[in-house]
């Protein structure tokens, strides 16, 4: 089973788009836990609400070789029907990024990972050809950086352009449509933050079957609603929206977990809610 | 002392711009070694002909936890007058991108990382914030696939525009524009790869005072008598040029550190060479 499968296999099963962004703070987490038993409670707590879980390698590696190994043991943990994402947004040339897949896909054993685009075609091959797993571009992503240069119009002389459509547009969109280009082996996927959707609602239309990776919503601020309706295509649900602080920190106490299926399952069922008025 | 005036104190003292890239092969090391070992022995042949080691992160996620380790091991090995660049491109939203200097800047102490420009000014920002440590962001990569987004003419209109320069640019350009808006604390550079020489001096012209890293001569193929003429400012030489497979793997017999030390010397010296007949 490929990583497109699983995932649709557990939006159907679970009927649920929600991601639990599994990103560590030991800060906000209850006192004296370890990072892996923490991730093993709210994995228990929430692996029949959710289409995926996300960690994000950056908190892991901030904690060196234990955190690396919580990692290990969190990916391992995590039920045979979910899908994990490892959100590492990795990017380097062709010879390295080979590297970088081994690390993640044959070490860390991620049913799909997020790399960048800045370095091009290269820098991305490695990873798809792993064509099993899946992989999320950063298309716009959800923070106030994104302006920097991902919202530049570019001039898309490089691309094929249809008569109908104008000879420049943003960064992003460029990169959404290679990243279309090179979906040879059906296995790209693009992240697109909540925080703009206005963006979102573009890149879904015109790619209504590619899997989205939409994170922002909760802590970032996104707005949910129109999220779910700019970013779901009802029909296919390739869509995955993801939450990291608001469910795993919705309590300090000794029930955090049960505090995060909570709100793990308030978000499905709100997404699950705007779905049936879009579809309607 | 901050990265900088570390930087320049190594390349004075070793009269040498050469950079180390430190990116372990076990297909192509001797047989039997490992990775501390080799690379100690690498830095023992070499630390008085180099400006600053740069390992590859990839390379050693590659291979595990004992992988991270030879590579905390190999940092500290590196003489206290030699600079360490840690190579991981890394890039994501703020929160995270605070986790990962951390990680690079904490745990494993490297002088200087590389970073990736693609999610904007506050994916940089948690590293700059490391005043006495140095930020080198991507700007024109070696690789083929710097054409796909690198190279794109985009609209500058978002920057302040002389009226003699056009309002369209490259991609790259933008980012080293950016770059220096963003470089408050003077610990910014830039990554410029040897194998586009043309663009190498646009940059070199324009920033002559902000260190660059030339990755791509040697097994990628970038002409070193271009780089040195167009990526050296010869008054202030803030310019490194990295080496890695072909030092590292120039004999694969017990001699593999002699024969290191030979290539990284004679290099060493065709770029000083080089160097003399631009100054004069």
């Amino acid at each position: 089973m490929n990583f497109v499968e699983k995932l649709t296999g557990a939006v159907r099963e679970n009927n649920s788009l929600v991601c639990v962004g599994l990103d560590p703070d030991l800060a906000l987490m209850p006192d004296g836990i370890g990072v892996a038993e923490f991730n093993r409670a709210i994995i228990d707590a929430t692996a029949d609400l959710v289409c995926t879980y996300k960690p994000n390698l950056a908190f892991y590696e901030a904690m060196g070789t234990e955190g690396l190994q919580a990692l290990q043991l969190t990916v391992q943990h995590v039920p045979e029907n979910v899908p994990v994402i490892g959100d590492a947004k990795r990017g380097d040339i062709g010879n390295t990024a080979r590297a970088y897949a081994r690390a993640l896909f044959d070490n860390f054993d991620f049913d799909a990972v997020t790399v960048n685009p800045y370095l091009g075609f290269d820098s991305i091959e490695p990873f798809i050809q792993y064509q099993d797993r899946g992989v999320f571009i950063l298309c716009r992503t959800s923070n106030d950086g994104a302006l920097d240069f991902q919202s530049l119009r570019c001039e898309a002389e490089t691309l094929p352009s249809p008569e109908s459509e104008p000879d420049s547009r943003p960064l992003f969109e460029i990169v959404a449509r290679k990243a279309e280009q090179w979906n040879m082996y059906g296995n790209i996927g693009l992240v697109v933050g909540a925080t703009y959707p206005d963006e979102l609602k573009i890149i879904r239309q015109r790619y209504p079957d590619m899997p989205l990776l939409i994170p922002g919503v909760g802590a970032q601020g996104g707005e949910l609603s129109k999220v779910v309706k700019f970013g779901v295509d009802t029909q296919r649900r390739k869509t995955i929206i993801n939450s990291s602080r608001q469910i795993l920190y919705a309590s300090k106490s000794n029930d955090f977990a049960a505090a995060a299926r909570q709100v793990a399952q308030e978000l499905r069922d709100r997404i699950n809610s705007f779905l049936s008025n879009t579809a309607s």
